[in-house]
């Protein structure tokens, strides 16, 4: 019984000579916390649960009536509280027959795309403007470098339905049509730097609910 | 006409003005060149197709007949030779009913693990050797710190599938009983390292396989 | 005199002592080695010289007789060979008046403009589609974040130049127009995945000197 | 005089036009303040004193009266409030003779061990489950790769001691023994993670100190 | 009618689909609240402003009436709020004739220098005591590898000015001699870790205004 | 007796599953490859065996019989193979009495020192040209920032001996009176860009060998 008594205590030596180091395994974002370049502040330790690890906001379908037939949900921080500075974050992407997700990048990471139901043909630009385009069945996979331009569109028939992982935790999206035709940059604008004519940015502009503000001007 | 043939020469003068570039948008995994720290050497760029961007090694189910009933896929660098370098790669994990990934650990990024099918149960073990254990079903994530160990079995009844995401390209996989019981590390140094009883090593090690290197011997 | 030789055999081998330590300052591109994810081979350092930290290649004005009247000129690795691996490069950009800057991207790293000459507009497009747009003088500076949008004009009477600093060897840049109406992504793609007409991209197509790839066809 | 005078503003003009950089040379951990990804808050620079970048608690010997007759002391940040971000750390390994470190991981960062007193076996597992063992003497040195299977024990007659350093502020510490048999995760869970029997998890829970958490309770 | 209000609809549909991204493209310095390793905490997006990607500290020529005939101003984080986080920053260096700039480094990143008028001399030092000199002509550029000792003089007639931009967003700028002789190292350091004499270091302390506190004295 | 070889396949199906991951666990340097940003190439795993991740060149006492009655020795890629890629690394420092490392810079690593006999004085000084200093006894630790300039000597009677460790395989070192005095930068480029008189100069570049190289002259 001693004998036993002694055993645990030192086992408890022994705990006690590692403890010493305050160790921090994750960082589950605090969003009332101060943000840094590094991401959200972290959740004091002691009040982290398994919840915190875990994100159901994936789980049901998004809603695809829409003009693009297409929703996406993100698992980013710190909607997805366990990822902030862990170097991953996740999305779904839903895709009725005819979806289109618009060409976009993401500033702040590589996607990896897993099809999982239907067929899904994605394609990539390179900075040298080659066109890398696949099309994907249930199960394949394919990889979008950091930053470069890339879309993906329902390929058969039926719907379609894709997680998409990154290599960090606020990898950003930032889809190429909305930057110009749903925000205020002027109409003069989006046509000096995208070569498009005013009929088709104002049309756009309609379309997507951009305006054109005055303070943002050219001449 | 004239005027049509002005714009396109000046178009590409535009082209070349930026083409002195020779930018490294990716870096396709070449296996036969030299692996340096920051993965493998890149295949030609000009030899590079969309092929290569994409993996099929993980379209179809493991087999999950073994003592595990568990079945892991990798599609990391250079198998899925387009993620090299690029901080990402992806897994995928097929688990028949009562199949159970053994406690592991991924020494180089974070997971995010995405349930597809069935119930899966994970856990997380952290420093301060506290346990993270959460049930997820269809749809729904959970992230596993780098470096941490941590589980997964089946939860339900039937058969659960599920893609893992990884932050690096390369992020290693340790299961702890293979490398103690799968090994040729001597059974001494198992049982010194782990308090494990001399039996239960000698049996294990016939299950799994191991054997004892003499050249290793501790005494 | 005794004093003196004794003092330099003591000096040698305080250098020597050093000495085994095969320090890797710099790694100035050689590229006919392999390339890794990292960057490329390094030069030889016992081949290196001043010439190999230096780059004249963004001394002379570009010529800005084309469409944007606009050039710009790159100073990346290979090109600018001892940045590689360094974290850093820089470019050259020349307007003329009225000259434009098209959308563009760099994946690989943020952007500090300097201007040296003239008035610059240069505008960001956020991931929330918020557009924040400067005027810049000589001497002034701004920063675009990675992997934002983000354009540049002469916005004044007379020429303009700029130098451009990023914060990575090898930054990238993708021009949105190039990308979507000079590829051989074909013009049903285009349209679909932005919003724009079939006579817009048709038009723009034969501007910038696009085709369509019929093996990339949709249907 | 006037001369001396002159140069004195002349050296303040200099200083002075430098000092607009509010450098950050160091980041000495704040443990009060919020923690981010990147680790701990900084101590307001001002405040710093020389002490805030040394430690002395490795300075002695560690209690080796315990099961394993070893004794680990921790310089991680906080605790060394001066590594605090700057991607190094230090701990202190005293092993009675036949004294064991059981199996164990640091999930954040690589390990040099430096042996400064007896005899040290060192052991790697590597993920294809190969063992590299090596017998260290005094001033010897071994590294172990970040988030491998590592173990240690006193390889000779007398006591050893050795000093480790390791390539973050927070590369964290997980005994594998420990997180088994000494956490709260139901016996059940061990065994079907690991292969081990019911008995043996049972009578190492009870060495250690491990208890089975209802909640977490597979079944 | 009707159509255009459902495709509004639907493209809010869109853009909410996505905006549950809370993405941080940036992170504007705010020195008011708590730094970390990373950098400074990041101002409120929703307060962001075009002005805080600008800085205008660098449009204006030094005074270089003082004892080097030079003036350095930075635009670091937080002064230049931008960069913070984003990996660059910049510098504007005026040299008079005669100007120079002292022996220093920059401890957290690489040096581009772009000539804008004028020539500059520099030079580098490796590690291995190897000097690297090249003398730079207006457009011409030269990169100083990350914490290697450098300097730069006006090597023309007429005064000199450039452009610095570094890798960091808090590159630090640390110049020897005014880390020997303008600091309050005591004198007997400076002699013993430099091998300089006591006249030279008391000479020297007086012309930068060094002074020998006694609480730092060896003996 | 079938059950268990059956059970022996099952085994082997696992492994087998999970060996499709060709890990690269470390990257041990084979200095005959080609050398990339990220360092030397990597040895072909199957020839690694245990002495590839250990080092004995710091088991001795360096010859402190020198003008700085000092020793280092280095344990850096590529001479201590295994810390090739791994952010680690270690060096050995002897002081004799009296003895001194010249205040030097290490480029690419914070570096923890940890005395291991004797009496140890450490200065640090800081961008803003404060200095820290500390006397450290056997068993303490004091941390120096990446890339500031530091330097330590003996500070007691009797031999004092250290061990350094870095956060990199490849910290660098840089001996601020070896690069000035020691190298053939022009004596006339040393005064300019340290206020040290002519006479200091030469005498220094006389006890410490270094030359004028006529090909670098400023005038």
């Amino acid at each position: 019984m001693k004998m036993i008594i002694r055993i645990f205590f030192m086992i408890l030596s022994l705990v006690s000579s590692i403890s010493s180091a305050s160790v921090q395994d994750f960082c589950i974002a605090d969003p009332s916390g101060p943000q840094s370049p590094s991401g959200y502040s972290c959740k004091n330790p002691d009040q982290v649960t398994a919840d915190d690890f875990a994100f159901s906001g994936l789980a049901k379908s998004g809603n695809t009536s829409n003009m693009i037939k297409a929703a996406v949900a993100t698992g980013f921080a710190p909607a997805f509280a366990g990822v902030n500075g862990l170097g991953v974050s996740v999305a779904r992407l839903d895709l009725a027959e005819g979806g289109v997700v618009p060409i976009h990048i993401h500033s702040g990471a590589s996607e990896v795309l897993i099809v999982i139901e239907g067929t899904i043909r994605a394609g990539i630009i390179s900075s040298a403007n080659k066109v890398y385009l696949k099309t994907l069945q249930k199960g394949e996979v394919i990889v979008f470098p950091q930053g470069l331009l890339h879309f993906a569109l329902n390929g058969g028939t039926g719907p379609a339905m894709a997680f998409a992982a990154f290599g960090s935790s606020n990898p950003g999206v930032q889809l190429v049509p909305n930057a110009l035709f749903a925000s205020d940059l002027p109409a003069e604008l989006v046509e000096a730097t995208n070569f498009l004519s005013h009929e088709e940015v104002k049309r756009l502009k309609g379309v997507l609910g951009g305006t054109n503000e005055p303070s943002l001007s050219l001449y």
